[in-house]
């Protein structure tokens, strides 16, 4: 079976546990503390981020973009699923695309690197400090803007880039879960938000995921209920 | 014929030039100024990022990622190149696709964000500032150890991906011709890097950069020179 290096309030790991699952690809979980510098997973990943997947055969595949990219690359080498990373024609691709950058990237630094970062992260590690409230209130400020572009996309298509679920709405979905194992998403001011992430949460791909735990956070309240 | 809304002094926008010329895409060019936060750019791309490209047909295609992956998926819509953006096979392109995430994201926000950043863009917009003396100190220090990686990648492949050319490399040449205008890359400590980057360099695809004037900085002395 092929095994996936991930940390469990990693956003990029959630993205691509979600992805897997989706493919239909079986992977089992091995917890990875970026923080630790392990030679043997700098040998698998020298940048030493996460997630790394080891595939049945073949050399590892490091961080959710390649890894997302392959599982598009390699659809035909599988039993069919009803999901593709990349569903349709070169522009719908480009349109999830577009979208995986904007929460990998934008949310990630905008929001998730605060909040998680700050709230979780600064605990491990040699250097454990506080969070840092000026840092907590810009990823609480930031958060409401992206809570409210993810309703505008749902206003006029079924899923964030089309009519297809794709690894965008995956991306997505995988920071709020993050945010919301913390209790840091106000899901009762975003309606439409709301509504798009309790189908991507009511998925079976998603339930391993509402089973995490770790160590020293207990989620918050709803954080596994599917009525939320 | 296309348009690609870009910056001369931005890294992804320059890799995304290299990479439409070798596909052999003729764009038209046009400079953006993403801190003045035009509206007509933000309809083009709610992120406010570089590069944004309008195809002939079709609707824009926002950052390097959407549009590097879209010209490989519509690559048997051109005339055949010899120039693949992610070549061979899926383990192949994961490779390549590893290494642009290793440039356009460790490299740009461990070197090319605290040396171009400050030294550049700070000066832009309306806080312009002086540069952060200890941010160039840290991208300097960075700088030092991505050159030896791309040494180390050379030394037992062809490009840094593998046998061929790939995105992976225009990605690389980006940050470093970008550091190379305002004279930051140390090219005599780092023989094997300073000859893989030559390659790059004498492609017909890169002239245009080495053409590239930015206002009030004057590029360094050997910045066009193919032998430096």
């Amino acid at each position: 079976m092929a095994s996936l290096l991930h940390h469990p309030l990693c956003a990029f790991s959630r993205s691509t546990r979600l992805a897997l699952a989706e493919c239909g690809v079986e992977a089992e979980l091995n917890e990875e503390k970026p923080w630790e510098w392990r030679p043997e997973f700098l040998a698998l990943n020298p940048a030493g981020t996460l997630p790394v997947l080891i595939p049945d055969d073949g050399p590892p595949i490091a961080g959710w973009y390649a890894i997302s990219e392959w599982l598009s690359d390699t659809l035909d080498d599988r039993p069919i699923t009803a999901f593709q990373p990349f569903p349709g024609e070169a522009d719908a691709r480009a349109e999830a695309r577009r979208l995986v950058e904007w929460f990998h990237h934008k949310f990630h630094s905008e929001v998730t690197d605060y909040l998680v970062i700050e709230k979780v992260f600064r605990r491990f590690g040699p250097n454990s400090t506080s969070p840092d409230m000026d840092a907590m209130r810009a990823g609480r400020d930031n958060l409401r803007y992206h809570m409210a572009y993810i309703g505008h996309l749902t206003e006029t298509r079924s899923w964030l880039a089309g009519d297809a679920l794709s690894f965008a709405d995956l991306a997505a979905a995988a920071h709020l879960s993050a945010l919301d194992y913390i209790g840091e998403v106000p899901w009762e001011q975003f309606e439409a938000a709301k509504n798009w992430y309790a189908l991507v949460k009511s998925r079976p791909s998603f339930r391993p995921l509402l089973l995490d735990r770790v160590a020293g956070f207990v989620p918050a309240g709803t954080y596994a209920d599917l009525d939320f």
